[in-house]
């Protein structure tokens, strides 16, 4: 793998107003056991990098910007996000008193970065994809910026590898003739995560890319989308930012906060500009992955195999015969896998999954089994 | 299952000179991690009828016996197994004070029965089988008493379920016509294990049953046989059983043990006895398991299954979605199985195996391999 940080002297911030933020929420439950509440996928080094992918992300990030990168998570994981990411300032950590979606937590550090610019660019990037390699990645958010700088909200495209169903798509079919942004394209609509037959049809016709949620956008045009379409959660996260540098941050943060409504930017945002004309594409020439199941782990690791089993985490005492798969251990047991293809085999001090890299994508619906049959203390 | 306990009351002993006695050793490296040095495979539950393979075996003898069951052990077991054994007394535990192979243990056991009871009829069983129902297994014993008392050594015969491999196989043509023992035939010869070619053409002949090792003979001709085989052996052992009785025991024990060779049973007694035409066998009517890998783990555990799982042990924190096979588990963590099929999850505090039923003769390859690893810790 390209180490991130191997190239960040050599960027500089393609804007003087940019000034990306990172929402790291969700707890990853497709990677359950590795995965807890307490332990969020983006806190964890799921690539044998040597750093969370929260780290990772925050250092492709911060040649970018010319003011630091923000970071909008929960409560819970304020000391894990800060013991993670020294130099985050405490105004640029914005801990959410509880989950509102990403409508609230997108909107507020949009609103709390047009204050301190107000031209400035934002642009929102999750906290637990893979990307590579970074000079790729900040040539395309270089075109990103300089497309939103034409006053668009500007999404990034993932070409699809396969007709995913796990996925929401973008379809696109006219380039906008920017000459700063020479693969700009024009949104024509964004749609949501479709069947397989569909999916297909998407990737045939090649007018598709997968949403991953990244974008880029000048604060003043969201946010006026926002005030737009939810009023009432414009309105709370405004109160919030107008106090965000004062003494009362915390107070007010905890009077409002609760009161937001729950909605997905993608409904408070992105559809209604979309269908304003307002959205544009970027097309990615980089790899993506988005890490969503066990599966992915084992792409991603390809460098620290004991014979075909790929092994995650400090563990290694692992022995094979005739075995291929995953292992991810945070224990200091032996663990011997013999006949086993493709298996998945999380071993961590409380729990124990066994299943298949087949299988992998239904460990979500172990862990809500786990939730109804009262097994909290495992999640 | 039938529980061993159940018919105890109903028997009577055959033969008042019938004297069993139980070799319990071996590791069972088959069945790791479940058996290690300290923790062999007959001194656990493999079955889930709530006691130890050797508590089994002792029950199933116990009634068969006018003097006690004596049990021939290594002295690092000690403790399990009059833990496991509280009637046992003292003068019935023999410990060994190193590994020596069946020709001393049994050798051993038969020379201290012999100088208790001059006409004693002996009989060894494994401590490690599965045998049911018991009175079938009572009634094949008595019929191979009967058969002994005429004078021979006498085997017990498995009649062959699969061409298997694993087993030594018993060539037996001819009724002996005894009246009291009317099944019993005369050992034409010993096969070692053969191929499968070799294994398949045994079955179809009918001629062969598989040597479950489990034989019944008049303590003098085992020990005349001894001595004109192994005159050494012999001698060690009956010098050892002259002193057993008295304070000397644990002397002569420590003193003459460490010299006697090591030789299996097979050749230091039965193969030259069959040559010699002293050798019957008296077919089993019984069902018999040597419990050797985890698939007959799985076989033996019906009764305890979480959906198609077997839960073997404590934990009862298992969670399973479109699985089968097998979980052995002694810690209290969450077992999750997803989409795995004929699966074998060995859980233990230090150690974890992963493998399917199909593998599970591979998994004496993988102790091994640790071994050679230096990964004794956990063997």
């Amino acid at each position: 793998m390209t180490n991130a940080t191997g190239t960040m002297c050599a960027m500089k911030a393609p804007h003087a107003h940019f000034h990306p933020f990172v929402p790291a929420g969700g707890v990853g439950s497709r990677l359950w056991p590795l995965s807890r509440a307490d332990a969020p996928k983006f806190l964890l080094d799921l690539t044998g990098s040597g750093h969370s992918l929260l780290r990772s992300t925050y250092e492709r990030l911060i040649d970018l910007s010319s003011s630091g990168v923000m970071i909008v998570t929960g409560r819970t994981h304020a000391q894990a996000v800060r013991s993670q990411l020294p130099e985050c300032s405490e105004s640029d950590l914005v801990l959410e008193p509880s989950p509102k979606d990403s409508g609230a937590a997108i909107g507020l550090a949009s609103a709390i970065i047009s204050l301190r610019d107000p031209e400035a660019i934002v642009g929102s990037f999750a906290a637990d994809h893979v990307v590579e390699p970074t000079e790729e990645f900040h040539r395309v958010v270089e075109e990103a910026v300089q497309t939103a700088a034409t006053g668009r909200i500007v999404t990034i495209g993932i070409t699809p590898t396969s007709p995913s169903t796990g996925f929401g798509y973008i379809r696109a079919s006219e380039s906008l003739g920017l000459e700063a942004a020479p693969s700009a394209m024009k949104v024509d609509e964004f749609v949501e995560k479709p069947d397989e037959d569909t999916a297909r049809s998407y990737v045939r016709s090649g007018e598709y890319t997968w949403n991953a949620g990244m974008f880029v956008a000048p604060a003043k045009l969201l946010l006026s989308h926002l005030a737009a379409n939810q009023p009432e959660l414009h309105a709370g996260i405004m109160e919030i930012a107008e106090a965000w540098e004062t003494d009362e941050r915390d107070a007010v943060m905890d009077r409002v906060w609760p009161s937001l409504p729950k909605i997905a930017i993608d409904y408070a945002v992105a559809e209604p500009a979309a269908a304003a004309g307002d959205v544009a594409m970027v097309p990615a020439s980089f790899t993506w992955d988005d890490v969503g199941d066990f599966a992915a782990i084992s792409r991603l690791n390809r460098a620290v195999n004991v014979d075909e089993v790929a092994v995650i985490g400090k563990n290694k005492r692992v022995m094979t015969d005739n075995a291929s798969g995953i292992v991810a251990s945070d224990t200091s047991r032996i663990v011997a896998l013999i006949g086993v293809e493709d298996i998945v085999v999380v071993d961590t001090q409380d729990a124990l999954l066994v299943t298949t890299q087949e299988h992998a994508q239904r460990v979500k619906d172990a862990v809500n089994a786990l939730k109804e049959n009262g097994d909290t203390d495992v999640l």
